[in-house]
């Protein structure tokens, strides 16, 4: 008799017969005196259509207004899966974001949540009903329409979840669970039945793509169970849990890897103190991410060189505000480069087992692999290498440490 | 400087191009100074998509869950137009009917307006902003969404210039204003600078799908001045006006007609008190409004013959109240006949001119059509006849009257 929050995205609910499908899946949940709240997405395509009228009109549409718009792409899920689960028998009932209150900042397309009325949910629960609610949408303190942003619907959830203090949030999606690494990279790759949420965090942030990131960070923050599973097939999927003893006794839980990476270097800047804020100022203020950073003395002292990575789609603006900086130092260079790659061996045994990192590096020396950038955490580390190295990479650290299950048929 | 609320309907505002036709438009009635607040319907065909969705779930889609699915139409609109005014330079900012508060009751697919907060729409316009509001649909006091019903986007922009107190409120359609009778039907029908209000509602409850009734009926009662005027061309269109005298020296303003008429008669039914109750009552009960109702005394008394009529699309089921009905009371027969229409005269002209009546059946028998029911009020003369009279008929009471334009080419 457990509180499920369970969320849908955009090709669960792509027709109107998967809409039947998941309102199936739904009332079994509910038939076993679960209670539940179901989130979902807009139905696939429906955003992009949304968003191809707008940029007919204004090539960057205006945020407040594009918000208004593309909330109706869940809305209209909302309905018509609150039609299909009463046409199967099952009480349910549909709310907007604004509806429950999903009270964001003012931050259009990309808003946080900050706040969930969870009373009306409550009352719908004790009565018996399926709750369905819009994800990727809230409402600001103005009672003006916010969106999350792309993949926003996940964050939904366990928003919801934590609110609801529900025992399980539900991730329905078109993969059967968390992967060691993407199986369309190794095929050898193993679905895991249990990640530990530190673990999914580094993953998510290192460029799997099964859930959204902040999703992770709101259920870590909250202590929300996550679950991943399947919306086609059954099974049980990946559990993301807070008990690392539990979890199988692996040294590493996955291998991630970012294709989007791009490095930007300036050679001989002058070796000062402040150096790196003068030149990484200029790039967060551009709204610019930087992820790896190095410094290294240059060959020619006193001065220093200053190597870091951006977001690929990121590189050109980056690259201009380097050079324009360069001529400001009086710095001897700048290089760039676009095809590099950041591969991440993840795993919370990492902290109590000494030579991960050797064994890693060695690995992809055997293989020929230069390593050009190198970073860690207590449960990861992510090397950057040349873009044609990817799958030879994930491929040879997924053996060395042991990942591969059977092939897949 | 003028306060002015305009509304576009479905095909108004059918594609991209139509929406930044609507914005140039609003935008050159804001240069010239004027606040103007802008209610939209569903771009054309959106609201059958919607409904072509829920009924393949749901023959009979869920009351509640259709609003939430429907009210999606609008606020796609609202967004395209204010992105559209944006894009030309004006600012805009779109609301939902939840958002301004369109208080209805909780009718869901037929909610009546109450209550409509117009202080975040005057904060609006004080900022120099154009207001564009989502017709059609509200939210009740459990912040439900509602929806008017179809042509419901005309009561919105109505309830809204009622509770902004505004100048006018302009109704723009397909058609450049209030005819004399349907252009269709009779091709030297003209079109009328202004009509008086009392007028415009027996036109549109007779038949007129010019404006919807219950928008006539609001304009009424909070007499604001309405005007229809197209949105594909210019010119002045028709002033619904609450000054009479100004309006010009006609007996009659036009002839409305209806073609969803069918008439239904028991024959023989004891001649008591309460006789017309025991019949319409449940009638009534279920949901199906009469219009004509005539009492004869039978030829065989004491019994008497009872007639009236309704609309076509409730003729099947009133016919079978009639026939349970008809064997309770002994009655001898019933009759109906579903091919009838309904051609009316309207004109505040008549209060003060006899003989409109007559001349009204005058004419009508010199075309040898045969007159099966009348009903009068002060402003209006209906008769019903055969359905294959009705054009027969306008066209021969349009000259009789002195309705006759120029004919249009």
């Amino acid at each position: 008799m457990a509180l499920i929050v369970q969320k849908y995205g955009g090709t669960s609910v792509g027709s109107v017969e998967r809409i039947q499908a998941v309102a199936e899946r739904v009332k079994r949940w509910r038939d076993q005196g679960h209670r539940v709240v179901v989130v979902v997405s807009a139905m696939s395509g429906e955003t992009d259509r949304l968003l191809g009228l707008a940029r007919k009109i204004q090539p960057c549409p205006e945020p407040r207004e594009l918000d208004v718009l593309l909330s109706t792409g869940e809305q209209v899920t909302i309905a018509l899966l609150s039609m299909a689960l009463a046409a199967q028998g099952c009480a349910a009932r549909s709310y907007t974001g604004a509806q429950v209150h999903i009270l964001t900042d003012s931050v259009h397309n990309k808003a946080r949540i900050r706040d969930i009325d969870a009373a009306r949910v409550h009352a719908d629960l004790e009565a018996g009903r399926v709750v369905v609610v819009a994800g990727f949408q809230g409402v600001d303190e103005h009672g003006d329409i916010t969106t999350l942003g792309r993949g926003g619907s996940d964050t939904s959830a366990v928003a919801i979840a934590a609110a609801l203090k529900a025992d399980e949030c539900q991730i329905y999606t078109d993969v059967d669970g968390v992967y060691t690494t993407d199986p369309r990279v190794e095929p050898r790759a193993r679905k895991l039945d249990r990640i530990t949420f530190e673990e999914m965090l580094e993953m998510a942030s290192l460029g799997s793509k099964v859930l959204q990131i902040r999703s992770v960070e709101f259920a870590g923050k909250y202590r929300v169970p996550l679950r991943v599973l399947s919306s086609f097939g059954e099974g049980e999927g990946t559990l993301i849990t807070f008990e690392e003893d539990v979890v199988e006794d692996a040294k590493i839980a996955g291998i991630a890897f970012s294709r989007d990476e791009a490095k930007l270097t300036i050679l001989g800047v002058p070796d000062q103190p402040g150096i790196a804020h003068r030149i990484l100022g200029p790039i967060a203020a551009a709204n610019i991410e930087v992820d790896m950073i190095i410094q290294n003395i240059a060959t020619e002292e006193p001065t220093t060189d200053f190597t870091f990575t951006v977001h690929r789609s990121d590189y050109a603006r980056a690259m201009e505000i380097l050079r324009t900086l360069a001529s400001e130092l009086g710095a001897r260079q700048t290089l760039g480069d676009e095809q590099i790659v950041k591969i991440s061996l993840v795993g919370v045994g990492m902290r109590s087992h000494a030579g991960i990192a050797s064994r890693m590096f060695e690995t992809l020396a055997v293989e020929g692999i230069n390593i050009r950038m190198i970073s860690t955490s207590e449960i990861k580390i992510s090397v950057v290498v040349d873009e044609k190295y990817l799958e030879l990479g994930v491929r040879a650290l997924h053996q060395a440490f042991g990942l591969d299950g059977v092939q897949a048929a």
